[in-house]
């Protein structure tokens, strides 16, 4: 048998090897007979069951995912809970069993197909993935009718490598991390539940391989590179001890970066940087404290709004910052304002259609505009604050009169709180992103106004080289180690301690192990990244010597490629244990 | 009447108040009968005779094209020629009446309006632009078929200013500037052919005015803003009084900028700077020259791509570079290759949609991607360089590595035509736009291995500023005179001139009179424009003092918004009467 490689989306980093379990939980194919007019109570009856039996296992698994993902993405478990209670769902079976004589299998199978289909066609990546939820549903009611169960992913007791066509998050939050050792998946995209929920359960997974899926047994030997985005069918010999290495490293890694997270992270020669992490919700903060983050450097607010139906109310979003603010005690949490537009959309704002979203209406220009739901959230924000220490960021600041109408609103909104008698920190900082490269540019200006800036390399990096990074016909051109942007990283922390001001990173570049020693020579004050990235970051630190570190800065500002650079830095790296 | 403002683009400067002709070409919502059997064959020749009239009428047109907007141009009505000619067309027409017993009117309407909905549902706005054409030869063999003609826009024989429902280029070419004093048009975006010839002529035009066309009547006074993109119905005695005015300046300005065309730009001080025009045709280098440019400091060669139905051959393109040399004499020209993609597409090369395209691939990265594209076209470049004065230019470089690549793909073509004995420049300057920020942020390196820059403007700003300015939700935010952006400006500067380059300006910003004294004080060589902008920035030339412009642009470096800038600046042309 020979070896077959196939390329997919990693979601979820590590590699696994193991044998196949197939996983598919959809009916496909099957043909129902009708029913004759006699028959219709029975089947309605039928199909009312199915339905409330439905009901009573979507609310068992909101119970189990509260506590395997957090109560915020259980939420999505919720809103199947919502479709199944919606008056146009089941009532529309019930219609066709009623007036064209479906067997309720049949009447399911129809708005079921129906439904999808809307979502499958809806021009909005986002609305689309709901289509996966639309098709669990329908396959719990189908299983509640006929009886058949299939694999019941909760039940699997044995190490396995997971290939389904889809993943439904019922399905994810049932996947026992035991003996679930990875997952590839045919269907799926980079913002699709299972991608996150995948990242959140920390099973190495791949998704969106397509149709070579096929190609895969059950009991098949498989290698799963979540973090190369591969699926290898069959591997050699050679391609298993190859892999086996890899997978022996990141082992011996994991074991040695673990000691890490309880560390503060400092340099040979004492220098000490600030560990953040970038997080999205409660259940992020709990794990990222124990993955050992000494603060959030960014709350990503966006998440909270679109995993509502409609837009998050103040009290709604008071609660989840509170909540955010307890689980990190005394640590500082940066809050960045909405950042929706771009690649993030809302069903319930209408944004126009955009020729070039990433240059357009979104973050800051459209909070400005739509004061109102700007207002909203830096009420519930301030309110916050007075649990614990929050400071306030806003995204895409281009010039300084977007930074100062920022500003002046939330001044305008202390003044409220003040005369209703709320609680807040009446001396909260804010401050900005710097990822436009105009602020880049006008750094010494914004650091006399701004309390902070936090540098966000992947808008930065973007606009800088002008290149979509989900672009694959371009992306070889982004490169965080372009000298354009170390040149401007410069500009920026010069500028931002010149003034005496605070400047921390939280783009992709800050948890990238190589990036340590030229953000150590730049002088951030703090680096934050996704949690998994942390105990890396702090072991590359403390591995490091600051002084070797500002003369590989030298060698580099005077170096002209990003390819020159890069190479450089990999070696400074190598030659230090990273 | 209350006064009516209605907002649309506004493609070709200039305000113009006079009476309104209505003018719609296409025959809208009439029944035509359908016919016997014994009726086909007659009514298969009547169609035939309308097929050749309609031919022998484009064909009249396009020579009159040729005479008032150039052989390209006039390439435009040489592809309705072709859809006439096209077997699937009129064929598919003489089927609906031998197979359905359609008239010819209805196989025609049919036919047309089912070709139109086909352009119309593009993804892409140039294809859809050109439903235009296809509802253009709909009206004449409609026209030919019932001799029902309309209006004649050839024989308008008093001043009006004509309004439409569209224009297709047929109607455009036939406008006589003399009497169509200016013309207005519900459909229509910036790329349709309609604004490119409304420019060429030179006739005010507000195009895509939407649906309030319908409010306007025949004999109507209207005032038609093409500077603004505004169109005025009924306007009050003010608003004509205050038109007039502006009207009275612009004809005076007119009269005071004739006398620069033939003089060099020179401050009161004996500052010069050149003057160069941005052209995409031999007819437009013509015009450039007579409205006094010194040279072509940006040839948009994606116009001679756009122009064809397939790719053009090196033939072909060496045939206008020669024909645009020829005509500069020994005033250099400076020649861009291939900037496609962005909102630039050829239907001939499949560009896969993006999400971003300002953001993609394109410009150089298409070209160094598509080797033997590149190498065609500077085939003819260089094969031109042998009868002028050229200079290359590669546009949306944005690292050193893309500027290496391209720069010895030239020295591999010169060594081809060396062993073909062709004779070339062997000592072409070869460029770059400065237009990534990145490239800006490294000009200095780049100083060193490029023979000159040009700093495209409205690029730059757009990356700079993460602001695309065709989105009207936030083109607000699109300013050249924002404090980063003068910054970079004087960044680029400095850098060449310290490594001894020539450094010039074709961007937005180049033409724009109120930035003459910022762009004379950053010491720029040259400044390139649209050809009716070269007079009038002469004139502003003239009208400064070197040294009072360096003490202004002292003060605007000191200042942190784009409104600071924007007000300090036209203060100060104020002052010196521009």
């Amino acid at each position: 048998m020979a070896e077959i490689k196939l390329s997919g989306i990693g979601v979820s980093e590590g590699i696994r090897i193991g044998k196949v379990i197939l996983y598919t939980h959809s009916v496909r194919n099957q043909q129902f007979a009708d029913i004759s007019e006699a028959d219709v109570t029975g089947e309605v009856n039928r199909l009312a069951e199915a339905k409330a039996r439905s009901i009573r296992e979507t609310e068992k698994l909101i119970e189990q995912a509260q506590q395997t993902v957090g109560a915020e993405k259980a939420g999505v478990i919720e809103a199947q809970k919502s479709i199944l209670l919606d008056p146009t769902f089941c009532p529309e079976m019930e219609k066709l069993i009623n007036k064209k004589l479906f067997s309720a299998e049949k009447a399911v199978e129809q708005i079921v197909n129906q439904v999808v289909a809307i979502f499958e066609k809806m021009p909005n990546e986002y609305m689309r993935e709901r289509a996966a939820d639309v098709k669990d549903i329908g396959s719990r009611l189908m299983a509640a009718l006929t009886g058949v169960k299939g694999i019941n992913l909760g039940d699997i007791r044995e190490e396995v490598i997971l290939i389904a066509d889809d993943l439904a998050p019922t399905d994810t939050v049932q996947l026992n991390k035991k003996y679930v050792q990875a997952f590839v998946t045919q269907k799926g995209g980079k913002t699709s539940h299972t991608a996150i929920f995948s990242k959140t359960l920390g099973i190495p997974a791949v998704i969106g391989i397509g149709a070579g899926i096929e190609q895969i047994q059950d009991g098949d030997t498989v290698i799963v590179d979540g973090t190369g985005g591969i699926c290898i069918i069959n591997p050699s010999e050679d391609t298993i001890r190859s892999y086996s290495e890899k997978m022996a490293k990141e082992t011996k890694d994991e074991s040695v970066w673990q000691a890490y997270a309880a560390q503060e992270a400092v340099t040979q020669d004492g220098h000490r940087i600030e560990i953040g992490a970038n997080i999205g919700t409660a259940a992020d903060a709990r794990y990222a404290v124990e993955q050992g983050a000494e603060g959030i450097g960014l709350l990503r607010t966006e998440l909270i709004y679109m995993a509502e139906a409609s837009l998050p109310d103040e009290e709604m979003q008071f609660n989840v910052y509170k909540e955010i603010v307890r689980v990190m005690g005394d640590k500082s949490v940066i809050i960045r304002t909405l950042d929706i537009g771009g690649d993030k959309e809302l069903s319930y704002l209408k944004i126009p259609k955009e020729m070039n979203p990433f240059l357009g209406y979104r973050a800051i220009r459209l909070c400005l505009d739509q004061k109102p739901l700007f207002v909203t959230q830096l009420r519930a924000i301030l309110r916050a604050s007075a649990y614990g220490k929050i400071k306030i960021m806003f995204p895409m600041i281009s010039g300084i009169e977007e930074w100062r109408s920022a500003r002046s609103i939330v001044e305008e909104v202390k003044g409220q709180l003040r005369t209703e008698g709320r609680v807040f920190d009446e001396n909260i900082q804010v401050g900005i992103m710097v990822e436009v490269p105009s602020v880049a540019v006008m750094a010494r200006q914004f650091a006399r106004e701004v309390d902070f800036f936090s540098i966000g390399t992947n808008d930065l990096v973007q606009y800088t080289l002008a290149v979509d990074r989900m672009n694959e016909k371009i992306d070889y051109l982004y490169d965080h180690f372009n000298p354009a942007i170390i040149n401007l990283l410069q500009t920026v922390v010069n500028a931002a301690h010149a003034a005496g001001k605070f400047v921390g990173m939280c783009g992709g570049m800050a948890g990238d192990p190589k990036a340590v020693p030229l953000l150590l020579a730049l002088g951030l004050d703090e680096l934050s990244m996704s949690a998994t990235a942390i105990r890396k970051v702090k072991h590359a630190v403390s591995q490091m010597e600051l002084t070797k570190c500002k003369a590989l800065l030298e060698d580099v500002l005077k170096m002209s490629t990003a390819q020159d650079i890069r190479l450089k830095v990999e070696s400074f790296c190598e030659n230090n244990g990273i």
